[in-house]
């Protein structure tokens, strides 16, 4: 099952040449997932061929303009492309109360359902329950209301091992019962153990999200063990307390993060407009945590 | 005196590869005005190295999102990166509730004084006097209120011809009222026509903005004869009923606007995404107006 996430932004709050603000793309199964909307995720989603079309659900983690600015537009694309499929939008309850305000002045009536559904940013929830993922909000330290977003695929049944089933002559209609783990009973009598028919499944992977927030531990024992940590390290650490007046996070504190929650790699971004090139903020999170890549956009990291 | 204005994006309401929505930026005496501020007007100065430091007066001509997506993300970087001197902005009213509700969100206090100018697209109304230009609103007609903008050029002082007066003494506290046209009396009584003195100064040059709109004849009076006309140009003519439909104009239609109101130079945009490349566009307006270019991203036309 596919399960990756693509970068259409790693800027912070002002975007600077080539780096556009906070926007990320999960391709779950062939479903895709927008996390985040700055301004211009939809030349970014053209630039890196994503189809906006294939959205399906789309979160907002808080009401700073550097991660959902683009929204509007990109609803009204949608309604201008002639998209019939409902949309799921996940973010604070304000946030339909502007885009209704702004659809109102436009005079334009969404031609498909857009269900809200409106996060809080006071305790961890889950929002999203599907076949393919759970998805729970990660509630945030920032300025604003904001809230991560922990993405873990759904442990999935067990594979059938083609040549014991043959072998055994299981009829078909027992293959569920099997991939579910239970044993099967031959007419004989016979038992045969589900371990030697089917193999165990992948251990679910997970992706956290977590940006904007300030260094906190609030967060660590939910995202403990997450398989790939996209944090966000705004600053170097030589501006911490620029860091923390502004609730957000150095490189070597996102480091220190994942080195916490023994995260299996760990993406940084939403990197200060000051910072015209990003080694110094990679080396300083990988002296920390070796497994630490930039957010680069256009770059695709599979979650395994 | 500088008067000049830089496309910054030519696409209609939904983005395509390399083409932005609408943004202009007007150069007047080395003073920037921005027109309209779409999704991506920011990443557009960047790229065209416009300084958005430079802006003093915004003007939006509606509220569809194409048209002012981008402003309060530019509103909000403005402030993140320590302006102070004042900024005006024109508008429709509505669109101090959008802004007010999106700063309140995000808990922005702009650090310097934004004013708001309401337009009003029910009849044409100076909106700005200054030293170097008088502005204009042109009332449109779109499927919601929408006001073009014309920009004339004041007319500048006469010029004083330097050999004349060394010729003749005459004292430079005199010059402001040569300047004004008044003639001269030297002490023993002879008069020097102002004429022999001066040269009479440029014709102002201008510029009118007409995009969203029907068209239609109601705004070719207020316009007659001025040096640059830009037109949206959305659909090619073999679209009309559908730029009827959506109170949009065609190439041709555009064209027959700069014949009829005797313009000086026409330049098209607005296009539509359908269009990946624009010579048919370009090649309609043509036929009719000679004297028409493509509004390219990036590209400069002095009004002249």
């Amino acid at each position: 099952m596919r399960f990756e996430v693509t970068i259409l932004g790693s800027s912070s709050a002002t975007p600077i040449f080539n780096r556009n603000p906070t926007a990320q793309i999960l391709n779950i199964n062939e479903k895709l997932y927008l996390i985040d909307c700055a301004e211009g995720t939809q030349q970014q989603m053209l630039r890196f061929d994503v189809k906006a079309s294939r959205i399906d659900y789309i979160f907002i983690s808080h009401l700073h303009g550097d991660h959902y600015l683009g929204l509007v537009g990109l609803l009204s694309s949608l309604h201008l492309n002639g998209r019939k499929k409902a949309l799921k939008l996940y973010g604070p309850a304000p946030l339909k109360e502007i885009l209704d305000l702004q659809l109102k002045y436009s005079e334009t009536t969404l031609q498909y359902p857009l269900e809200f559904i409106a996060t809080t940013a006071d305790r961890r929830a889950i929002i999203l329950d599907n076949q393919d993922v759970i998805i729970e909000t990660i509630p945030l330290n920032h300025r604003i209301p904001c809230t991560g977003f922990f993405i873990k695929q759904k442990k999935r049944l067990r594979k059938i091992i083609r040549e014991k089933v043959e072998e055994f002559n299981i009829p078909v209609a027992y293959f569920t019962a099997l991939k579910k783990g239970r044993d099967y009973e031959a007419p004989d009598g016979t038992i045969y153990k589900n371990e030697s028919l089917t193999l165990d499944s992948e251990e679910p992977k997970s992706y956290a999200y977590c940006s904007d927030t300030l260094f906190g531990e609030q967060y660590f024992e939910q995202i403990k063990d997450v398989t790939l940590l996209y944090h966000e390290a705004t600053f170097l650490n030589d501006m911490l307390e620029r860091a923390i007046q502004t609730h957000h996070t150095t490189a070597l504190q996102a480091a220190q993060v994942a080195l916490s929650v023994n995260a299996g790699k760990l993406i940084i971004g939403h990197f200060s407009a000051r910072y015209k090139t990003l080694v110094d903020l990679l080396s300083e999170a990988q002296s920390v945590f070796p497994a630490t890549e930039l957010a680069i956009e256009g770059k695709t990291f599979i979650i395994s």
